[in-house]
């Protein structure tokens, strides 16, 4: 049984995107052709659009369609704080809280020498370059992962030795967590890391 | 922060994608713009090959370039027998045993009321056509599960109906299999269809 070229093509090409291996690729293909030739084709077409139109802002790193993004060119947003995140999710669920009037600096990464991202992968030097500016303070917002932290405080490190205020947001119980039911290294942080009242 | 359009559209297109929810389609988004635009720039183009070159076999209902595809058109084929399965997939397995020399047909589903999968669905009509020829025997090799039972069970009663030969492929321990380990469901199976010797 010889399988149709295309079709060997396309499970090939979906096997591109992350966390789809062939029997999923497979299953995805036959979806397509199968139940889906209008999601198909817009599919193809909205990769194509987005991948003419998208660019990195030239001030927060982020996808736009402009040069600069309509949140970095805001004349609303304080200016002297600068905020970095690894993604532009991430961005994304910071503005959600409402309760930051900075600007970005997506990272659009974190470092992991496993994977082979070092100080160019996460644009530091981009970054080095955005907080020449009128930036006083420089909060890293990275997971809190291993990765994460190992890249905050890479960026701490090479941040501070430029006289650059840094912090790192907190860690802590959730709003409305209990004790009993949050993870011991959850607690123990949020206890060494108590506020003074 | 207002997300580019097009990436928006690019997210919500990739949601077409069988098990992909609104946040994996979000990773794959930034996946493909960050780290695998030639990977993104493939993609786009093979769906649009595959739209463009694959239809169904006229006679065996999987995909294939030409309107008879290679396995139909083989001459070696045994064209007494006909194997029904659910997916292109089935057919690839079926043909790896190398121990069928029959052809095939494929219905593209199973019955599934609760989907809306009705006779139409499973193309019922064209493999009604189909065995009009000179096809002897029908093997039913759709899936042991609720749906695929169901639809040998309906397929079975219709083309018995017509007087052909049908079977289904047999359940059963699987080889190399110990009674220790299989499920009871299975035993008794095995043990209510025991071949006399």
């Amino acid at each position: 049984m010889e399988i149709p070229s295309s079709l060997l093509s396309l499970v090939e090409a979906l096997r591109c995107l992350p966390g789809v291996g062939p029997k999923s690729a497979q299953r995805m293909a036959y979806h397509l052709l199968q139940h889906d030739v209008e999601g198909a084709r817009g599919l193809a077409s909205s990769i194509i659009y987005a991948l003419e139109h998208l660019r990195h802002c030239q001030w927060c790193n982020s996808f736009s369609e402009m040069d600069v993004c309509s949140l970095c060119s805001n004349v609303k947003r304080d200016r002297k704080l600068l905020c970095v995140v690894e993604m532009p999710a991430d961005l994304m669920v910071m503005e959600q809280t409402q309760a930051y009037s900075g600007l970005y600096f997506v990272l659009m990464g974190r470092l992991s020498p496993l994977d082979g991202a070092g100080p160019k992968e996460i644009h530091l030097d981009r970054l080095l370059k955005r907080v020449d500016d009128e930036v006083e303070e420089v909060i890293l917002a990275t997971n809190f992962t291993v990765e994460g932290e190992a890249t905050a405080h890479y960026v701490m490190e090479i941040l501070k030795g430029r006289g650059l205020h840094v912090s790192r947001i907190a860690r802590g119980l959730p709003v409305g967590g209990e004790l009993e039911y949050v993870d011991s290294g959850t607690l123990a942080q949020a206890f060494i890391e108590r506020r003074y009242l």
